[in-house]
């Protein structure tokens, strides 16, 4: 079954949405896959257990959107094929080369993944949203994130450098494959210019978490 | 602070209880990371997203299991530490080659840790035996890796020849890192004794999990 087939099978959910949540679920299950992988270089049990547990919630927001998918006729695998190589591509080209840089990408791309969608959620019907809202919940773990960096930091201005320069090429590097995936999603861009009332809301959608990200960065004593 | 230490802090924990928590959190904390590891070799979303939320299930269980240690005064992080090095000998002597062994593994060893635990609840205090007994309920995906197992042996009964071979080698090594734990550890080896009646009613749990193990690797049409 096509998406274009799925999508037919609720009456009741816009292409743009069916790719709203597919792009969510991956972005769960890839997020779940990196943060278990990055888990294993943790210097600490303790750390080991944060990263592993942040994992686990991914688990259980994806399962969150394949539940609402398939209430609604959708199969969660069809929705999630069209974003693998993107959301692949970003994790490949953002692999982190220590246990802080695993700790900055864990934060900033939960971070800037969440503001992203609330600021969608709001334009979306209200099922729709809540759903979206509730996936995007805190998974609770950003202020061990932030401890154990800013200890990091404040010890090494060499290392806070180095992890400035990091969290930039992370939030470059979302916004690309961001990008590439609106270019050839047309439901999906419409569904995005409609809920940031056209393209100058888009813009200003884009200032803003460009802000929220350096708020962000500061929180772990970045940039 | 060292077990001992940590186990003194709270006087209603017996330090074989302490040590069985600890195997039991590194048990679920190294699962969760086979397990997630293992999850990338899936060949369908389908079979990635099962192995990943078995994963997820480890992590709540692993929660669960720091709660009540916590609540008794123990630092689950120091609980674990003995029982590290032979779970990760485990993992290190049994990893999988292919996608369907992982699946025999996961579903053998969670098989085999379940069994065991709950044959041990029975003798400990009502608080400890619930927390075990909750901590081990099926995580649901069973199930998966029955059906996967059987279908794709059935039609390859080479395959389903090594498999079999592969269970029996998993239980052999669950054995043999067992015993060195037992060895090693004088309170828990107590705990058990006492908790099977001794040293017949030891022998005869570990054959009832032997006879368990094999109606599971039925269960895959193995053995």
């Amino acid at each position: 079954m096509s998406i274009a087939e799925s999508a037919e099978v609720s009456a009741a959910l816009h292409p743009g949405v069916v790719d709203l949540m597919g792009v969510l679920a991956y972005g769960e299950l890839s997020a779940f896959d990196r943060l278990a992988q990055d888990s294993r270089t943790a210097p600490t049990l303790d750390g080991r257990a944060a990263l592993a547990s942040m994992a686990a919630a991914e688990m259980g927001h994806y399962h969150q959107v394949e539940a609402f998918l398939a209430e609604r006729g959708v199969a969660v695998q069809e929705a999630m094929q069209p974003f693998i190589a993107p959301l692949d591509s970003y994790h490949e080209f953002t692999a982190p080369d220590s246990w802080l840089e695993s700790l900055v990408k864990a934060y900033v791309g939960d971070g800037l993944a969440a503001d992203f969608y609330r600021e969608i959620a709001g334009a979306l019907d209200e099922e729709t949203g809540a759903t979206v809202r509730a996936v995007l919940a805190d998974t609770g773990y950003s202020a061990f994130a932030e401890q154990e960096v800013s200890a990091a930091c404040a010890a090494d201005p060499a290392l806070a450098a180095r992890l400035t320069l990091w969290g930039r090429r992370l939030l470059g590097e979302a916004v690309t494959q961001a990008q590439h995936v609106v270019a050839r999603r047309d439901d999906l861009a419409e569904l995005l210019i409609t809920s940031t009332s056209g393209l100058v809301g888009f813009a200003q959608l884009f200032r803003r978490l460009q802000n929220q990200h350096t708020r962000r960065m500061r929180a772990m004593g970045l940039g």
